[in-house]
Order: C-alpha cells, then structure tokens, then sequence
C-alpha cells in the first residue's frame, strides 16, 4: 500500500509523540521535527507508509541516543494485556477449542497502537477487547482463516504490538504450535514488539520466536534480513498482524491472512471496510506477479 | 498564546483538511502541503496559532482560487444549531431570564469548530449541547460573567464558527442588546463566522454587526481594520468566543471575558483546565502593560 497525503499529518504527529518519548530535550524536539518536515518534502509516494515511517524514526535515533524509548509503555500494555486476558477466560483457552474467540481478541488486540493514535488507554483497551466479541469482522471470515491454518503445514505469524503480543499468545494455542514461527521487530520502532516483549509475553515459551533484522514499524522486506526473507517466502502461510504490517505487505505476492483492526482512512479504504472494523483480508500466491 | 511544537501536527492536519475544502485537484494538494511544510520550518514561536494558521489558509489562496471553501459546511452548521435551539427552548430563552443556560448553550456551541478538528458530526453537536445545561463551568463561573455584562455600557462580542452564532444569538438576547456589538470575520477563514454567518444566524437583525477586517481564524489584532482596533479597546468589556479568539488575545491587556470549549491539550493548559471543558475566563486590564 502506497502513502497519501493523509499519511502525512499523522507521520507529523508521531514524530512529535516519538520524539518526546525519546527525549525530555525539547530544543531536541524542534530539531528533529523540523528535520522531518524538511524530509517530507520529498517523500517518494510509492513507498509504504512503514518505509517512511522507518526514515522518520531513523532521523529520530540520529537526534537522540533512545534505544527503547516505548519501553515503559510497551511493559505496561503486556500487564494491561495479561489483566484482560485473565478476566476474558484466557486460561480456558489456552487449552480449549475456541478458535474464534482467540481470533477476535487476537485481533481486537491490534488497538494497541501507539503509531496510528497518541495514546491509548487502559479503558479504551478493555472496550475494544469486550467488543469485538461479538463485532463483525469485515472480509474473509474467521473459518475462512481456520481452513488456512489447517492447510498450512509452516506458518510465520508477524506480530505487531506489544501487548498485543499476549493475545496472539492465546491465538497460537488453538493452532497446532509446531507450525508456528512467532515474528517481532529486529530493532524497536514505536510499541511494535521485539524479542523482549514476545519473551513477556510467553511466546518463547510455547513457539520458535525470530527477528526480522528490521527497524520498520511493519514488515518492509527489503529493510528485512535474507534468514527472514528466505523464511517469509518459505513458509505456507503468513499470518500479518496490524495496519504496519498490512500497509507493507498488502502488494506481496504470498500467502498471506492479514488480520488488524482498521484505523484509519487509508487503510480502511484499502482493505474494504469501515474505520475502526476488525478485519480479515486473506490473499493467495499468484502466478503471475 | 504562543504556537507551541503540539500545533504543528494540528497545522499539517488543517492544511491538508482546507486544501481539499478548497479544491478537488488532487496535485495542488500535494503542492499546497509541501509548501506549508516549508513554510513550517520557519515558524516564528512567539506567534499565536490563529497568527500561523492565517499564514498557511493565505498559502492555500494563493494556490486556489477559493474565496470561502467551508460555506456548504456554514450553511449546514446553521441550520443545525437552529434545529437545536427550537429543541432547547430557544424560543422562550429569547425572551426569557435565563443569562447561565444561554451562555452554556453558547459555549457548548463552540464545539462547531472544523480548525480544532477534522470534522464536527451533527450527534457530537447536539451531544455537546445536550450535556452543557448541567456540566461544571471551569475558570470564574457565569455568575461573574453576568456582572461584568451588567456593569459595562459597550461590549464588543467576538464570534468564533458559524452555527455557534445561533446560540450566541441566543445568549446575547439575555443581554440589553443595545450595549452588544458583534463581531465576525474580515475574510472567510475555515469556518469562522463572517457577515453572511451572522445574517443567517439572525444576529443582523438584533444588533449591530461589524467585521473584524482580518482573514486570521482568531483576532489578531495587527491584521485587523484600524476602525475594529479602535472599536475594541475603546469597549467596556470583550466577550471572546472560542480557541482562535483566546489563543490570539490572551495576552491582551484589555477587559476580556472569554469563553470557550477548551479542544486541545495547549489550550486548556494555559486556560488552566481540563481537555473538553467549557471554560469562562475572565480577565481585567491592569495599568502595567
């Protein structure tokens, strides 16, 4: 998916948001958003939202020594997330047979953004995960995407946020677990999840978790390392979490199930649906590319 | 008030917000944004936001050739803050002595503000209006307003957006109408009020109505007509209606009662209040400049 001006006022905002959370240095602050007005300027519409969004948070990290500065927020999101998991039934489903419920908090879990909004409360989290209980899902469907995981005998399951990270916990138990490689961020970008986090979250304990080598908040295979490359297009299935992910990878040719909850205008027109649906997109390998 | 690095993200959404209003051409947009983000590195902080914003909505008008973008949205918000006002008794407020629930109405009814935000749904304006009549007044309270009312012979009422101006309509008509000039708008800015807004708004038929000379979505007095700079410090008392107006006069030594729906985090900061409160804030000229 290709950026639009609309992109810009919020890339705008998130560098202000991460630049702030990087440093308390506010003649920094002005540095750095100044320095990327400047680079926005010449933005090369064709690249993905996360690909710019890479450059931003690049110029970020030249201005500043941050290494994790979501850090703070990203533990407190996985405590938020094990909270509401344990009050949603999580241990039953751990060892239950309830895929679409796992798969709609699993999805509904993607809210947990702090690239697409400013901030994102604890309260707004909880309504979120209540709701899409029984919310539509917009697309393919949920036993569509069973049939897939069925199918499927390798799948790479891209994580997004953290916190997040506990519901797709819940998620990979109701797949059979050997298939599963879990996927988090190879340097940290805004709250999406890393190493660190899949660890807090339980995912090194029940699957294979890997990096990607990259520093793009989505998955921007180019920015990727070939080990990850190589697994992406080995792998049967993918299963992509959140709008970074689906902004980088919606003109892949691969099997791919892109699960998120839309937030914004763009990516809601490009997947189909209303801002704010919870969404299923599956796409199958072409041929012809 | 001075802009602050918060306002920078809040220009860029607003440029790209008003180009679109003002013309279709999807190439302009692009150029009017790029511009704007230029021009944005150049920002001059000790400048009020309506002061930048004035800068950025004469760049869109030097690229198009829009005189007043926002008028259908005008028209509209008119019409529905008439449809209120039947619904909230406006009828017998009119003749009535109710001064504290015409002024909630009047401040709630600064809601209507499409520079504060991307859009302003009918259900958020009748929601507004609806939870004003009993939500607390942060600052120094109506009572305090209605005796600066009483006790000036000539007030200059500053209006803010269109649609607003029914329910200022209201609120000045709790007034002794012959004291009360109002003001609008020298230059259609986003959807501040002009003389047509007034018209609409029935404000012409019951004082006198005067514009302000200026095309900044606030009162900036160096871009206002001398003959309005006169009119208002030569003014027993100035009501100010909404952001624009108290971003651009705050620091103004003169007898100004504001009044506003506080929308955004620097505002209500230095209003000293919470993010979506209605606020009076009443302040005296002082000898020391």
């Amino acid at each position: 998916m290709k950026s639009c001006l609309e992109c810009i006022p919020c890339f705008v905002r998130q560098t202000l948001d991460a630049a702030r959370m990087a440093t308390d240095n506010e003649e920094l602050h002005e540095r750095i958003l100044k320095h990327v007005l400047s680079d926005l300027q010449e933005i090369d519409w064709a690249q993905s939202p996360p690909e710019v969004a890479a450059r931003i948070h690049r110029i970020i990290r030249e201005h500043t020594d941050a290494v994790d500065p979501y850090r703070d927020i990203k533990d407190h999101s996985t405590r938020k997330a094990e909270e509401l998991c344990a009050k949603w039934g999580g241990a039953s489903l751990r060892n239950g047979d309830s895929f679409d419920k796992a798969a709609r908090l699993a999805i509904a879990g993607n809210i947990i953004d702090f690239g697409a909004k400013r901030s994102v409360s604890d309260d707004e989290i909880e309504a979120a995960i209540t709701d899409s209980l029984d919310a539509p899902i917009a697309g393919d469907g949920i036993a569509a995407l069973q049939a897939e995981v069925e199918a499927a005998d390798s799948i790479l399951y891209l994580a997004d946020n953290a916190g997040e990270t506990v519901f797709d916990r819940l998620f990979i138990g109701q797949m059979p677990r050997e298939k599963v490689t879990y996927v988090v961020k190879g340097v940290p970008c805004v709250n999406d999840a890393t190493l660190e986090d899949a660890q807090q979250a339980g995912l090194t304990e029940i699957v294979e978790v890997i990096d990607n080598g990259s520093d793009a908040p989505g998955t921007v295979l180019p920015t990727c390392s070939k080990e990850f490359v190589d697994r992406f297009y080995g792998s049967d299935l993918v299963i992509s979490k959140g709008q970074g992910n689906y902004e980088s990878l919606s003109h892949v040719n691969h099997n791919i199930a892109f699960l998120l909850k839309a937030k914004c205008a763009p990516v809601a027109e490009d997947a189909g649906c209303e801002v704010g649906s919870l969404v299923i997109r599956i796409r199958k390998t072409t041929n012809s590319k």
